[in-house]
């Protein structure tokens, strides 16, 4: 499910902080060299190579990463470096800060990550910020943005595949009556998305689909316009099928005049290692183009480069 | 801080075992030596036996227990034996099938345990019961007390001693406003009960004490008989001063007519190996009676002897 790619011979920890110290030596930075060691290493060994940079040269690599690197191909690469946890919070945070209702980072971390890894991002949250998450989620936001997001951040779903049918049911029902009344917003609707565990809300949505006819998500479309219905269709995107929404993320970020190189060096930054390939597939499938040219096509120079070489692509 | 004592020369896990079983074994049970060893072992002691009984009797300590005690007694030292964190789920678990808006236990939980505590908590049940805390919280509740308890039992607080001042202003005053329109309810209490870290909310309720004459509680006790400001009340004196919480708890389980042992039962084993000292002193200062000699003249037999043990009773 991962696009990474890892050299036959991995060279040890210590060559590798060497190498990345040569890359930042002298006139200039030879990014080549940053990508051809730092995208093609995983979490665990990018963790290594920082801890062992540290002891070495007495700095943070990704202080190093931050003085070397500028722009879109900066944000990459940190992004790439910190441990998943670290980053997630990091994009939580921000997130926070620049709040605009539209904003869907929150649901993404919040809906596609495990129990456990949302609960390791609510702990580096602690370590980095001295603040909760769910903290600065509910200072924030507000009104219905406020009521949705702040159980989203705070849960800890069940992650068993038990399903109970005669809930789902049953909660299929409340849902449709609430849509159907308009009552978006509604305090069932929030409980269910927000602490049922996911194989309990898909049985829920599948009995929605086959009882009421429509996905759930076509009924949350009623007004293309209203943020908290694109929120709520988020967050049962996220839920219920998150490759199909990163590989949405990703076809509007590259196809809107002038690409969105937040979203596109976010999406491959956090899901390289998850299920980047699932969602290059789905991109193709759905584009009728396949990721690497679309990439090719819309960027230049190192950040395409780190972002070929993060989705796998071959010469990268 | 544990009035629990241990002997000073502890017998080995499997000798413990093995006179569990005798005290089981023939007719009646003997009491007094499962007082004398459940009573006297810490958790981590009790961990172990449950382990090396499971495995050198096939069956579960706590369902043999189950089978040779009765009553008070039973529910003491079943609850006593669990692990903490095992022992909260169930207790949270109960008090969400038998919800009643008077019922404290879940903010006693979500309130004075510490955030990492809580979170084993909420491992526990979905262990024990194959769904989240949260959900069954959610499920089970409504109106006002669905909106506190929901985002207190999903808490993750920051536990760091910083303090944020002048948040700590701006907030007493928020609060001071919404108390005085009346307005209990308000998202902002619950958001500043349920998400601020208990150093920073120690801060803000300092500040109101100072700026507005009256402690918070106080101002929340306009209508001693609406359960919702009851459980406000709760939660602040949870998160503040959680050991004159319990001391209430225990004076009017004792004092009412008529024992209330479930609450007795419960702060004593639930408290035992963490604040009971405080608690114990404090309940001898605001009754001039001390603890031992009010269980003493309110508790018989068996179970009185296993709540005094706990305690650390002289001669129990």
């Amino acid at each position: 499910m991962s696009t990474l790619t890892l050299p036959e011979t991995i060279p040890s920890v210590p060559e590798d902080c060497e190498q990345l110290r040569k890359a930042f030596e002298g006139w200039g930075t030879n990014e080549g060299l940053v990508i051809s060691i730092l995208g093609h290493r995983n979490a665990a060994q990018r963790k290594l190579i920082r801890q062992t940079y540290a002891e070495t040269y007495g700095e943070d690599l990704l202080k190093a990463l931050n003085k070397e690197l500028t722009n879109d191909f900066e944000r990459v690469v940190v992004l790439w470096t910190l441990d998943p946890a670290e980053r997630d919070a990091l994009l939580a945070n921000e997130a926070t800060k620049r709040w605009t209702s539209s904003n869907q980072v929150l649901v993404e971390i919040a809906c596609t990550r495990s129990s456990h890894d949302l609960l390791l991002v609510r702990q580096a949250y602690h370590a980095r910020y001295k603040k909760s998450l769910e903290e600065d989620v509910a200072y924030h936001t507000t009104g219905d943005f406020c009521k949705l997001l702040v159980p989203l951040v705070s849960s800890y779903r069940y992650e068993g595949d038990e399903v109970n049918m005669t809930l789902a049911k049953s909660e299929a029902k409340i849902l449709h009556e609430k849509i159907s009344e308009k009552a978006y917003n509604h305090e069932d609707i929030i409980r269910i998305l927000a602490t049922r565990s996911k194989a309990q809300i898909n049985a829920t949505l599948n009995h929605y689909k086959n009882e009421f006819g429509n996905d759930i998500n076509k009924d949350l479309k009623t007004d293309p316009k209203d943020e908290f219905l694109a929120i709520l269709r988020a967050t049962v995107k996220c839920l219920n099928r998150p490759e199909k929404y990163f590989e949405k993320i990703l076809r509007l970020a590259i196809n809107k005049r002038g690409t969105d190189e937040g979203a596109l060096t976010r999406v491959i930054a956090t899901r390289a290692e998850v299920d980047m390939k699932f969602i290059r597939d789905e991109y193709h499938r759905r584009s009728s183009v396949p990721l690497d040219r679309a990439i090719v096509k819309d960027t230049n120079g190192d950040y395409e480069n780190m972002l070929l070489a993060l989705i796998g692509h071959g010469d990268a």
